[in-house]
């Protein structure tokens, strides 16, 4: 027997019934976000190297898979200081970074307000694990341009839209805003350049517990005195603080979370003052996907105003929402979207005309036609067609097709 | 100003008309196949870097992109004897030999008779030149499994059924068969184990024309006297030489070719003794789609019994057939399958909120909806929104939605 054989560590086939969900999916969500005025464009897999690492992508970029120079030997190698010498492009480890070069090569040819969609995979040499890929879909959408609280709104909108029309329901969003969480930790003595080690450990919450965040801001030199309780008061926080604001909140980002909640009526929008999203770029809103089947989110994003312009040499205001695509296609059932399916079951002796001009006749009713050379157990050829996604069948002889009857 | 970013060389960005174009010819060929009985799979676009170089993808494993190993430092690359001690994958640079690794992955969880589709990028590092780059996206059938003439005719059966759902017409295909261009050459004195050179000479003739090919074989030592009136002949072969069948011709394969044409009558099929087919791992049939406006193939193919099975150790039937997907985007018009679409114009101070309900009520009645700020120059937004595929627009004030108007 010769050695088994699989794809490269981490990464993964794809089976026909799989790939037939995610195909279906992605269809919905093209859909959805076309009809809300979003424009798919498509980046390169590769970019340069440099560009990859350039301080953009925060962890990801350790986890970048590079790409040798073409016709490269021996000698070079040899001589090399470091893989960037070697190395001219890398696969893309988020669709984030290849936008904002895209916009700095195409924005001449685009709208002054415009909203991408980006579909594709991307790659990260993470450690493998259970569900989680080295290859794997990130979906996309992004407003370049607009500063104003429509372009969240529009976002969250089509994001809800396109949970919606995938048939995901109880999805809420949770919303927080970067000046509410700096000016929160203002109020702790944090100052805002030195919030990052903090914001990390805020962003931990749901998984090591106020017990934990609290002595690790404790180990951080923030005097701990009476987090507990601050932390049982965010916990509380609703949409019900504007009349008698307490000293932690900056009303202004949260007054303008107020009116997306009150545009988006049918959002379950969740005002949760210790979201905070784990990249450094976002400067305001930021927003997160929950859902009650799964602890982790089902997307997220935010505005990142300072880093779409970083190839362009000019700021440009941006939003952004990426939906958890793996996540979501756990949830959903197999077989979505399914029509009629017709198995024709023939023997070897079947002319391949006969057969051909079988499939031809019971293909103009309409759905999928497979033809199958018939198997001696007829019942357990029937269920595995019946898990194929076939609903009904015949068998073809040198006369024709025989009657249609229905698989279950 | 900051200096110009581009993509990577070689490689371009899909702005949304081309996108859209090539989503909405995606969805047609998918659909197409999908109901011809094929199942659509996955492999990852990077495989193992030896997989990628065991001499299955003939000049295409020179055109490689290599990955580098994760955390290699300078001190490895300085031992490393060759780019193969430093690269443990590799980018994919055609979609068959993915497909010989999937099918030995997972030819236990596959149907007995398999019938693949394939959709996805590949890469190659080639030079750079018009039309041609080093991203771009193969769409291939295959059937796994089938010795009999049944697999040749849903291939090109399927095959041509996609181009007309795409709109394309007056494609006609040309056919061969690998053991015709064997006999041939054996009456010119060339054995079958050291025909490749001659088959390579005699795939030149659309560039180099007969006396070309004529003189090019006389250099690998083949006997020329007659050649020219040979080609002539090979020329106008046509479909009415069984009953006084030349020497030159491998009558069993004829039959079958002839077979083929019988049960296609809806496609033009051209007998061509001369089609080659560049891969060395054809065993019998090949065929190639042609088209007028078009002096390269719109696709090709054929059956390839030898290769499939390598990476599982044993022999499986095969045939493929692979849409020139770049080639036929580039005959598809623009804005093919747009439906309504409605730009909403609207001035700064109009609340985001009366916006947003102005995008719902619009995008009730169906069809794609941008908003989009009023320019002074209200006929040039027009003209370029029109460009852009809008087809009626409104304007948009604090008072809600105006009249809807066409767009020409």
């Amino acid at each position: 027997m010769a050695a088994p054989v699989n794809p490269p560590r981490g990464m993964r086939d794809l089976l026909p019934v799989e790939k037939a969900k995610r195909e279906h999916a992605l269809a919905v969500i093209r859909a959805v976000y076309r009809s809300h005025g979003f424009d798919e464009i498509e980046a390169p897999a590769l970019e340069d190297w440099d560009r990859l690492h350039a301080g953009l992508g925060g962890d990801n970029e350790k986890l970048s898979f590079s790409v040798l120079r073409r016709g490269i030997g021996r000698e070079q190698l040899a001589q090399a200081e470091d893989v960037a010498a070697v190395a001219d492009l890398g696969l893309r480890y988020d669709l984030t970074v290849p936008l904002a070069r895209f916009y700095a090569t195409n924005q001449a040819a685009l709208p002054t307000v415009f909203r991408a969609v980006q579909i594709g995979p991307v790659w990260r040499a993470e450690r493998p694990q259970k569900g989680r890929y080295r290859q794997f879909v990130q979906c996309d959408i992004d407003i370049l341009g607009e500063a104003g609280p429509i372009a969240e709104l529009e976002l969250i909108g089509a994001t809800a839209a396109a949970l919606d029309a995938l048939g995901i329901e109880g999805a809420s969003v949770r919303v927080n805003d970067r000046r509410i969480l700096n000016r929160l930790l203002l109020t702790w003595g944090v100052e805002v350049e030195s919030a990052s080690a903090a914001l990390i450990t805020i962003d931990k919450l749901d998984k090591i517990g106020v017990a934990g965040v609290v002595a690790e801001l404790g180990e951080q030199g923030v005097d701990t005195a009476g987090l507990d309780r601050a932390f049982g008061e965010l916990a509380t926080a609703g949409w019900d603080l504007a009349v008698d604001p307490p000293a932690w909140l900056d009303v202004e980002a949260y007054t303008d979370l107020l009116a997306l909640k009150d545009a988006l009526p049918e959002v379950e929008l969740v005002f949760d003052p210790t979201l905070v999203r784990g990249m450094g770029y976002y400067t305001g809103t930021i927003f997160e996907i929950a859902h009650p089947s799964s602890t982790s989110s089902l997307g997220g994003g935010g505005r990142y105003d300072g880093m779409i312009g970083r190839f362009l040499g000019r700021e440009v205001p941006a939003v952004g929402f990426s939906i958890g695509f793996e996540r979501i296609i756990d949830l959903l059932p197999d077989r979505v979207g399914e029509s009629v399916a017709t198995a024709l079951l023939h023997d070897a002796d079947v002319p391949a005309s006969v057969l051909l001009a079988a499939k031809r006749r019971v293909q103009e009713e309409g759905g999928r036609v497979r033809l199958e050379r018939a198997r001696k157990n007829r019942r357990a050829q029937l269920d595995a067609l019946a898990a194929d996604g076939f609903t009904r069948f015949a068998t073809v002889t040198a006369d024709g097709v025989g009657e249609l009857r229905d698989l279950s």
